[in-house]
């Protein structure tokens, strides 16, 4: 008999999907991507669910309204990956008996508040009793059939990008462990920001071939986009993008600065590949939002950074729970 | 400072409602619902999440095949609820570190036996590591617009019907406590019926008023039902439906069949009411598969039960959580 702790959680979301496949297939779309999609004829229903465990999700220090604010804007970002309008967000709550009514309502602002930030509504939601903070959300959008984003459809010469920069929220768990004070990378790691709009104008812009968030880690998102899409991916070092505060964490806190932008996970931004002669288009939508970090080349490569005269070859491995 | 304890679950939900309602009204339904009712023009998309906790949902003896068909259940009959055809599910599970895969498995197969039981998909699953098993499901259904039940709607004179049978799920409860050992009540607790059938027929008439589950017991779901259509009932003792087994194991446990029939709660019937002269049809589409057991009266009015010459006052109280 296995344990979870053994398997992991991206071992136990596999079985997930596998047990799903073994049903049949259908017209839908998912699991396996960020989010399913129903077909409901005129468009697809987008819809994902994210809990947030208190051991896990919830830092020391964090008021409620940033958990609530993230666990909506976790499901959110996920809805943006799929390049879809946000409709609602329904939250089940799970909640000891002597949590503060006060911790609830300020819980609730925050989800409330991120609702109104991607212009969506929450429209259900449940407590029940349990022994420790256990929330889960679920997030709904629609999007055009042509406009769906998905995790597959990278071609070979597609550019890979990403928007705004990687590593803040890694920074900022190191920020805050250490009482560095950085607070521009707290920010990142306690209120993460949904990037709805940047998925719907990939979406709208007809050039993006694959997209997700970056939620892992760059580094795992990579493998997974490649996988999907039956592509390698090369990626230049100076290109990706990290602000001088993920640095400044860097140097302080004695943790490698590629550990940080690569493989720790927390960032809501989108990764994605667009045809080469599209990023014309997209600069004219989305300004310099994004960074183009690399290329995709044929399946069976390795996924790789390259620096210099240096080829690194890019770790499979980002944030997982249970181990 | 309150505390959950102290203010209640339904006083919890209901800060919820009063939130999102301060936020503006919108075109969508609820919350306030048994499931929330989003317009997409040429339909209704409905949507509801309920959350199970160890300590109150999952009953000693219970499967992991019987946790999941629950979790599953419980979701789908909320959809029911509102007419709805099942479109999927998305369920966010918390699990301990020391969970056993096997149980993971188990408890999926019992989620995607009562999808299929609903003609459902299960769309999407996330896990993360927590201290006790906490499991959020969210249900989605669409449903035509002139078609969706709610919990408003009755008019003075309507009927008031419930589907099945009551006090099912409260005489399991002390069959199992008490190891009474009654087989066809220790069912339903166990393994609750969603109610989609019969829901979708409800719909589907155009006679019934307005509608509900009775999960939190007959009593309560009355004076629910009650109150958001701003009428009264009187309901007929010797018309509720209670099987034989009920009345076994109230008198095997001592606990009174009122209390069980009433009080309980977790039934997943549908509670409704509709327009006299649609009793037929409504027969000719359910048969015997619901029994009228009382009417609709002026709003003010105190919702009783009429036993002989005996006129019982119904208590607003049920099954309630954090309490």
């Amino acid at each position: 008999m296995s344990r979870l702790s053994e398997i992991g959680e991206k071992e136990a979301v596999r079985r997930i999907q596998e047990l799903v496949a073994s049903r049949g297939a259908t017209s839908n779309i998912g699991p396996g991507d960020d989010a399913a999609a129903v077909d409901l004829g005129v468009m697809y229903l987008v819809a994902t669910t994210d809990i947030l465990g208190q051991a896990t999700h919830i830092l020391p220090g964090m008021t409620y309204w940033q958990v609530g604010w993230t666990l909506a804007a976790v499901n959110f970002s996920d809805v943006a990956a799929m390049g879809a309008k946000p409709i609602g967000l329904l939250v089940s709550m799970g909640l000891p008996r002597d949590f503060a009514s006060e911790s609830l309502d300020e819980m609730l602002d925050g989800i409330l508040d991120c609702c109104d930030h991607v212009k969506a509504e929450l429209l259900g939601g449940d407590t029940k009793e349990t022994k420790e903070v256990t929330l889960a959300g679920t997030a709904l959008g629609t999007v055009g059939k042509k406009e769906i984003l998905l995790r597959r459809g990278a071609s070979v010469g597609d550019l890979l990008a990403v928007t705004g920069s990687v590593g803040m929220a890694a920074a900022g768990y190191h920020s805050l462990r250490k009482g560095l004070g950085v607070k521009a990378v707290e920010k990142a790691i306690l209120e993460p920001q949904p990037h709805v709009q940047e998925g719907m104008a990939l979406s709208s812009s007809h050039v993006v071939t694959s997209c997700m968030d970056v939620s892992d880690g760059l580094a795992s998102s990579v493998h997974t986009l490649g996988g999907m899409s039956g592509v390698s991916f090369t990626l230049d070092y100076d290109e990706i993008p990290v602000d001088d505060e993920v640095l400044e964490v860097a140097g302080a806190s004695g943790v490698d600065a590629n550990e940080l932008a690569l493989y720790f996970g927390g960032d809501y931004q989108l990764l994605f590949t667009l045809r080469p002669q599209g990023l014309e288009r997209l600069r004219s939508l989305l300004g310099d939002g994004f960074t183009v970090i690399g290329k995709a080349g044929p399946r069976g490569a390795d996924n790789v950074i390259v620096r210099g005269r240096d080829i690194i070859r890019l770790e499979n491995r980002g944030y997982e729970h249970f181990r």
